[in-house]
């Protein structure tokens, strides 16, 4: 069994950097704090006798050696970049709950078959570099370096200048580190544990999610004497769309989702009818079918919307994966884990995306819930109980045990 | 008859600072660039001879001496602050006019009785502060002179500060200084002049504006795990609000105006149901009984749409002026001086507002509107032609003439 407290401790330690005034974190992917995060983790790493390597996108792998070096390791991680208003919890968890496997592994002088890493992938939350889980999805060929290197923020400045400046883009080429197997643990994001008073979820897929980017274009004009029946106010037409996302999500439940996260109004001054508007569309479903009928019911709705208004609507699609279901291996022995330390389990389908599913198209992958506060997450407030960050990472030592043998 | 191309280049010049390159001008009110477009200004006015004073809240007034040294100055004026993606002429015109006839005088060598005067008034846009047009409402007593200085843009930098900053609080207490009639030339920043094919508006009333500021608390949560049915999304609600705002101006025509100009959500973030959004409401007409109705419908609906959401939603009132009926005695200088030149003229409406509504307060005061291209303004393609905008000074002359006696 793993060491709850020290689990808790070296996560109320990396909360530090960052942290904000109502108790959460903002460590934006690539930022000076992120910075200061990866290097906390990485000198935990080194204390613990880990080796560090670090990919041309700034994945950081730390590995414990097993006695069989032909063997690929057994990986576990997640990602410590935040949300702008985010929690202590998300990926924060994977990525400790890892090295504290690795710490009781030390403590018990435990040697593996297979090596252990544990990983931390760059850019998971995809707040401010666009595509989301940037890390894992190069790693796996989702997307090329390339793409993921020309990212901009809303200020200008690249993923490829931005990795240089923090001292994070490593020699290895993405994707040439082999992987025998990989778990993630996380807090769920939702509220289906907590509801169910269940300790560990079982994931047996992901959600599969489509992203774009909105622009509506009309025309600015002067509040005051441009009569009503002569505006070409983008927001208006926005709006409409905004809703229909919502609308669209209701229509195909219980696994739809609709979010319209992200406005920016141009030129944004209170009297004047705005010009241009842009937005962001999540779109969410697990079965692929009905999240591509919700991608044609939107496309339809925007045209619709262009047509009747007479406003020009651009819509790009920016992200998609499809939904994810996880390897049989990989699910089953973190029930089996599960069952034989004697938590309370069920199986919940992850409405967020995670690393690993991209570790899945090239190593069998599955992954481990416990509970968050209220199902809150991506919020300041996000919490979750020491006790269920303790049993899942006891979950995920022994099904990685059981994967890299003893 | 004044020098049409003299005018038509300083403006030009003016409009160098600040200049954007779809060929506007962002010139905010107090910043560097708002004091180099007053440096400027000032500088032309001492070349013609002006005194210089500036009030406490930066209004500045250009003055030349008449024979009676007894009688109040015939002012002219407007302001040279621009919206973030404004044009060329809006409020800059009313200035340079006011200038253009001075010089004029000043070729002439004409004498007029009551002193003449151009003024520049402060911030009289509202888009970087509110209240709008805050350095004739200062001065007039719409509101105190504490309360402009307490005004903060998005960056919490205050009047206070930035009008010591640029080196624009002057010592006259505002209010403190006479004013005999004031006359105010301005593009008409709609398309009633431009259809009718005239040249001269005369403006028998502007219209009343109610602006509100609007906030909608819902609970920020993960936009792939929250099942639809659970979440706050405070956007959502908001878009309802929005929408209504353009319904309730419809309902009031020809005057009726309602427009959302202003977002900004929290935390902004793609996969973040909002938890928070902030919007600005801004709501005319030319009779004040419909305006009221106008605000008690708008007040009625926020209340509606909280009850049905059950999400909290904060209205505040933050600027408000009643619909503003100009002056007979200015209204027929105007309507003479137009008919003597021989220009094509009607009455107007002024949507927008204007300093002369608050010097209305204080003095007879009336305006003369000139055509804009497509009735555009607030915008960086504003356009307005030279001959026009020689036609409106030359209006301007023969009224102040005429009031100021020769
Ligand atoms: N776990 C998580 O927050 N991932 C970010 C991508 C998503 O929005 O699902
Ligand atoms: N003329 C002008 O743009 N005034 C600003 C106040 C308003 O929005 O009417």
């Amino acid at each position: 069994r793993i060491n709850g407290d020290r689990l808790w401790a070296s996560l109320m330690e990396l909360a530090k950097i960052g942290a904000t005034p109502k108790g959460g974190v903002k460590r934006l992917a690539l930022t000076d704090l992120d910075k200061q995060g990866r290097d906390l983790v990485v000198g935990w790493a080194k204390e613990a006798g880990l080796s560090v390597t670090v990919d041309q996108i700034g994945n950081v792998f730390m590995r414990r050696e097993g006695s069989n070096p032909s063997l690929p390791p057994v990986m576990t991680g997640s990602h410590i970049d935040t949300q702008p208003t985010g929690g202590k919890f998300d990926g924060n968890y994977g990525v400790l709950a890892g090295l504290e496997v690795v710490r009781t592994l030390n403590d018990r002088g435990i040697v593996t078959e297979a090596p252990i890493e544990v990983a931390f992938w760059t850019n998971e939350e995809g707040s401010r570099f666009v595509p989301v889980m940037m890390g894992s999805g190069v790693f796996c060929g989702a997307f090329s370096l390339d793409t993921a290197y020309a990212a901009v923020d809303t200020e200008g400045k690249s993923v490829r200048d931005e990795l240089a400046r923090i001292g994070y883009m490593g020699d290895q080429v993405p994707g040439q580190h082999p992987i025998g197997a990989y778990f993630e643990t996380h807090i769920e994001q939702g509220p289906v544990l907590e509801d169910a008073d269940k300790v560990i979820g079982v994931v047996p897929a992901v959600m599969g999610l489509s992203w774009y980017d909105c622009v509506v274009s009309g025309m600015e004009a002067h509040a005051g004497p441009t009569p009503m029946g002569l505006r070409k106010d983008a927001l208006q037409v926005a709006t409409r769309i905004m809703q229909e996302v919502v609308q669209i999500a209701n229509r195909y439940p219980p696994y739809g989702r609709g979010t319209v996260g992200m406005v920016q109004v141009f030129p944004n001054s209170r009297n004047v009818i705005p010009g241009e508007v842009k937005f962001s569309i999540d779109l969410r479903n697990v079965n692929d079918e009905l999240l591509n009928t919700m991608h044609e019911e939107m496309l339809a709705f925007v045209d619709k919307t262009s047509a009747d208004s007479g406003l020009s609507i651009k819509v790009e699609r920016v992200s998609y994966y499809p939904p994810c279901p996880f390897h049989p291996d990989c699910v089953d022995a973190v029930r089996a884990a599960t069952e034989k330390l004697g938590y309370s389990t069920m199986d919940v389908v992850s409405g967020a995306g995670h690393d690993a599913i991209y570790t899945a198209r090239v190593a069998p992958s599955g992954m481990i819930f416990v509970p968050c506060k209220d199902g809150i997450s991506h919020n300041e407030i996000e919490d979750a109980q020491p006790g269920h960050l303790e049993a899942g990472c006891n979950v995920l030592l022994h099904a990685m045990l059981e994967r890299a043998r003893v």
